[in-house]
């Protein structure tokens, strides 16, 4: 069996039936030395049991997944949601501290969508600032960055508000670099024709937090959610982005995060040999200087 | 039954099973004013015969669906494209010819996906620039515009690799205004943060050859390409981008175009019926400065 690319991390997402044991255990035995946990997983065993095993694998902590959904209007559900994110960066500096040397302390941010029965695109997206503006200073005492993740248009009024990484930009120029930044996926920006010079500019504002990828291709499945695939096996050219995002000095983790229900049908352990297999082939070349 | 708007036209599309004579008959029958037309039903009775009976109707003509598709690389299959855009642009103005008064002579362009086993959008979007090239003497000869129509994201791998109205400006620039200009659907360019600003900067540019109206809501459809609704059942917002087209100075009818599956197999006469309706309720009002 090959060597995992060393910057490979594995968004446990993309083994989302595994539990967090599970999930850290195949990632590990593969060989592959970073992982991106998701809340519910962490909560099921408890915060500190969460960071004691993750400690114990050995593994680096790239991303915690996620925070966000705050394009509620000012009320009780707007304020439960800013609670639940204080939570969430909370969790996020507690596993960042417990995994290995190199972990970063990030917490993605998926925006929203419109709240239901509202046509106000633009109130929810100033409403994302906003809940932004409340949690940075949460963010910063923690020690955590925010990081802003553009979706795909196609989740722009379900999902998330926020559709480009040039928007997501915008809303981070408001803040410290080292507490807001954005989540750069290649799965929500491949078709971007700005995309190269939207890269180029979060770097020069040191605003990349994560480095994601993953493969577009069509048909979509019936649920648009599920329609994400191993590096390689869509139309995604990962050279270009890869090589922008290191060419600003991005020297961290890369992160592959899939939704698709018939890889989260297969045995984990499969999964993440695939994963870095595709990434490998896919990825690693655009990684070496 | 109240009027329809003036401006609103129906595009074939809308109701798809029908053929060229009931299309044209159940839209007068409604009151409604215009129509724009598909290739296919056309070629189906003869040029000839789908002018004279589009003059007959006493409708106004507003666009031709669709030429484009021509991302092929060198070879006969691009020729083959480049050719039948040929056929599409005499159609298009011979049909302007043949209707009522205020009908333009518009080609909408969708510029087609990736090539099979490609992963090079690059290459494929200067395709479509340099095919442009190619056809703008021909268009400019017959008296018309071709309408670059960016195409929601979602399309951007299989079906149109213009995936922004900024990026469809950025490709007319480099022709005469008269000559290329761009389709501004809602449904496609909706989620953009940039949308109104493009809307402006293709007004200024003398640009909008088309502005057309349609919803959007999710769940989306099974097969993507069908999750287009009438005015008003979706999230979409239609008085920011129709009043950011009128002040452009566009004073040419707003299509409706619609794809649909369960709109498809209702009476066509009733889907006309109803597009007036959503059509009045939900953009009318903002047609009248």
């Amino acid at each position: 069996m090959s060597v995992p690319d060393p910057r490979l991390s594995i968004n446990q997402a993309t083994i989302k039936h595994a539990d967090l044991a599970t999930a850290l255990q195949v990632t590990a035995a593969a060989g592959v030395q970073a992982i991106g946990l998701w809340r519910e997983p962490v909560q099921q065993v408890g915060l500190a049991t969460a960071a004691s095993m993750l400690a114990d694998s050995g593994l680096r902590f790239t991303t915690h997944c996620r925070g966000g959904f705050f394009t509620a209007p000012a009320g009780p559900a707007r304020r439960a949601s800013l609670d639940d994110n204080r939570v969430a960066i909370e969790e996020a500096a507690t596993l960042a501290a417990a995994g290995a040397d190199g972990s970063t302390a990030v917490l993605v941010l998926v925006a929203g969508g419109l709240p239901d029965g509202s046509r106000d695109l633009v109130g929810a997206r100033e409403r994302v600032r906003d809940a932004i503006g409340e949690l940075a200073p949460d963010a910063a005492a923690a020690g955590v960055t925010l990081a802003i993740e553009p979706l795909h248009p196609m989740y722009a009024s379900d999902r998330c508000v926020v559709a480009t990484l040039g928007q997501a930009l915008d809303i981070a120029a408001d803040f410290d670099p080292a507490v807001v930044g954005v989540t750069v996926d290649t799965f929500h920006i491949w078709w971007d024709p700005d995309v190269l010079a939207q890269i180029e500019r979060a770097g020069r504002a040191g605003r990349i937090a994560t480095y994601q990828v993953c493969d577009w291709k069509t048909p979509l499945p019936a649920d648009v959610l599920l329609g994400r695939h191993y590096p390689g096996d869509g139309v995604i050219d990962f050279g270009p982005m890869t090589r922008a995002v290191l060419a600003t000095g991005y020297d961290r983790d890369v992160e592959v995060e899939i939704f698709n229900e018939q890889i989260w049908a297969s045995d984990p352990a499969e999964v993440v040999r695939r994963t870095a297999v595709g990434f490998g082939a896919a990825v690693s070349a655009h990684l070496r200087p």
